[in-house]
């Protein structure tokens, strides 16, 4: 039998140093590079061997072909002129984080595979409920706890999996969804994620009800949910879910979490809240206002891996009574039963997710909290906030824009008053040159662009350029 | 405003170095620690500070409580004598990929996002059809195609839903699944994630039929398939999904695809094949065998990140026709509209998993194949497999214990034939001497170890003091 031809940790050592440079000179020539890739279709895969080596090559040749051939097609998401979406933060000790997570390559699936990589997430998760001031309920030593989940999607899908356990007393597990007609409420501004959960948990689009927003600030209107609710219950529809955004994806806009709860509650429905981006503002004590209402939310999401400098996937998500949602999705095969999972003393997060399998995904956030402590963090949200301040007094500025609707923290919504065309022109016009990437949602049936501002490499010159562009653009 | 105390360049390349070589130390002295954590519930957390700091810490001070305050609570799923449910394997390849993955910090949840993130996806999943002998029907030239997916368990949900809407027409996007009864087969060995991704699918566990398994075997008997399916269907019930196994979890059987595939089309319903673990073995020509009857499968998962050197999360996932599982999952709100998708040319990986967002997943694959070539993979899968092999000739020659299944692949199951509470006290007993790590399951009423191969560390005599372990304890 021919030897493995692993690599030697000599060679690791070499490699991985090598790999830690190329990655500290490519965030020092980020501005070097074109933000939105521009490759045509096929073109990446054009560039690589149509089939696989038959002997190992060195390392080194496929950190050369980053260069060469993955480089260009990348869109450059830690570049400072990225505005696009919003932003996907990494940081140096997030991906040191990260990186001593694939070195121990432990499987967290079971408090028993790796004690400290529960422990450590129930931990983390309470730090950031404290640096977030978070209700005490979501706290791990009462009846609630954190996880951290791939994503905001994933985090509003096992929130309504909880809900119809709830709802139901139990029967969805057996029954599924079949038995009985339910409903899930949220505003036309929400993130499409809940659209998809619905549809992934067997409800269907037909089961969620648009809840119309108040023109001037887009927020949902607990009027209009209680009509919606009030109908259903009448025609024997059982409301399960309520989901309320904390910063929609298009402008920002924050929903009126305390009365959108009151009804929700009433009618019996679980409260789930979205925060995906603005969630972590909170850390900023003059943004606490952020949180209001979340004393009655049943569980709520943020995203790190967006606006707090942890690496893509880390959903910081909350509940306030874990056993709704253990109880949706707990099932104890033979193979994983063990002493610790028998005794009820621990935390299984699998039976908090989708998946089985866990990465020490903690270790990322863990790093993060410890090396930028509260202050770090909260100077990294108030810049971004000033930025897009900034950036909105000059739109105010120039008669040929105008705003969509006041800055929401870090994120400013405007457009060409001279109309949908124009605009989109322009985006495609500052997008096409590479120096700055930004993208567009509709507002009111109108086109509007969003400049997002989370880079940790996005100085105020890099907010003046992409103004001046857009102007010399227009 | 205060300045926002990001990690110098230097730093970061100062720190990411010793992180380097962190790992490499930790990988060599591996045999130092106990392979199962020896901590109690609480142990971690209770040597970490209760509250996050204030004003940020040196990365070092991260790295040396990794050292005091983690690894105590790890358990080593690295260790060359872990021999415990499935491997996770990591390799330097897959570290150093994955860090890449980190430091560019992409999310290519749309083609645009970062087209090289989608097209090295698609590309590497056809190397890994090839290097796997796949059906042609599952590469992307075709109607098919392959995805990284977080888990396997992912995999068996999209394939459900993927199922779902083939069989009602696209029906379940807007009706979900209260408008009929579904059924999904699948046998008494298939992993839990089945059952789960019924739940969460809103099927309900009351859905899942289980097929019976030949005793000798515990292979699903195709004659139970389908007498359960026609009871089904005389009841109006439509059957959906089978799933079939090649190699279960408990003793690694390997199920009849081809009947089963052929009963399940017969009936309408898909054909999906969870061999999370044992697909990869594939790689080596003489275990070509486990594909057969793949050519008759929708869809098909196994995971690089158990056997086949790469960091975990990385479930390959295929399917034969891919606009099932789009038209299942795909949901285009105007935020995420952009030219590329609009003229249809491009692939869009969010549209065929549960989540938005996705990280650069394929570069840790891609590493891994090209720094083993196709030589080093079989090398790698055949010592496992020959290990395995020897072990079970130990195991024949001691009258105490018994083989409970002949060695499939990587994976022995065996007893001792004094009977369950033997059996157990003899896991507990070597699981608490930290020298090895190893799980149970119970076969047919009864209790069975299992010693799964995987670790790249694992030599000879790791195998060989296991079982000098398990005799001299037994
Ligand atoms: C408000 C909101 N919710 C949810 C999401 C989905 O995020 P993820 O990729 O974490 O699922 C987004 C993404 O931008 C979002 O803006
Ligand atoms: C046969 C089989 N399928 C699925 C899984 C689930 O794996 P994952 O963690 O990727 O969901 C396992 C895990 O061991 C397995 O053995």
């Amino acid at each position: 039998m021919s030897d493995v031809p692993h690599m030697s940790a000599a060679e690791f050592r070499r490699q991985g140093h090598a790999v830690i440079d190329w990655i500290a000179d490519y965030h020092e020539r980020l501005e070097s590079f074109p933000v939105l890739s521009q490759v045509g279709p096929g073109d990446v895969r054009a560039a690589l061997p149509a089939d696989p080596p038959e002997v190992g090559e060195p390392f080194a040749d496929v950190l050369a072909d980053i260069e060469t051939r993955i480089l260009p097609g990348v869109t450059h998401w830690q570049h400072p002129s990225f505005f696009a979406y919003f932003p996907a933060n990494v940081s140096g000790p997030s991906i040191l984080g990260d990186l001593l997570a694939a070195g121990l390559g432990v499987q967290g699936m079971l408090w028993a595979t790796s004690p400290a990589a529960t422990e450590l997430e129930t931990h983390v998760l309470d730090w950031l409920a404290t640096l977030l001031d978070l209700p005490d309920r979501f706290r791990s030593d009462g009846a609630g706890g954190g996880v951290i989940q791939h994503s905001a999607s994933d985090a509003a899908l096992v929130a309504l999996l909880a809900a119809l356990h709830r709802v139901t007393d139990g029967r969805s597990e057996h029954e599924g969804v079949a038995g009985g007609r339910f409903a899930v409420y949220t505003s036309e501004q929400t993130h499409s994620s809940v659209a998809k959960a619905c549809r992934i948990a067997g409800l269907g689009s037909d089961s969620l009800r648009l809840v119309d927003t108040d023109p001037r600030t887009l927020r949902a209107r607990p009027d209009r949910l209680r009509a919606l609710i009030d109908a259903d219950r009448t025609a024997g529809v059982v409301p399960v879910l309520v989901v309320a955004s904390i910063g929609t994806t298009g402008v920002g806009a924050v929903d009126p979490v305390a009365e959108l709860a009151a009804i929700a509650h009433e009618a019996g429905a679980w409260l789930h809240v979205d925060a995906a981006w603005a969630g972590v503002a909170a850390v900023v004590p003059e943004l606490h206002w952020l949180n209001d209402g979340l004393d009655a939310a049943d569980s709520y999401a943020t995203n790190p891996h967006k606006w707090l400098l942890t690496n893509f996937d880390c959903d910081a998500f909350w509940v306030a009574d874990r056993t709704a949602l253990v109880g949706a999705l707990s099932i104890l095969p033979e193979y994983l039963r063990n002493a610790a999972t028998d005794s009820g003393a621990v935390v299984d997060y699998r039976d908090w997710q989708v998946p089985l399998g866990r990465r020490f995904r903690a270790l990322k956030l863990w790093a993060v909290i410890r090396c930028y402590g509260g202050e770090g963090l909260r100077a990294h949200v108030r810049k971004h906030v000033a930025l897009a301040a900034e950036f909105a007094t000059w739109v105010r500025t120039d008669d040929r824009f105008e705003l969509v609707a006041p800055p929401s923290l870090s994120l400013v919504t405007f457009r060409l008053r001279a109309g949908d065309d124009a605009t989109r022109a322009l985006m495609d016009a500052v997008n096409g040159s590479g120096e700055m990437y930004l993208t567009h949602t509709v507002v009111d049936g109108t086109t509007a662009l969003r400049l997002a501002i989370g880079s940790p490499w996005t100085e105020q010159r890099h907010v003046r350029a992409a103004w001046e562009l857009l102007r010399a653009r227009a």
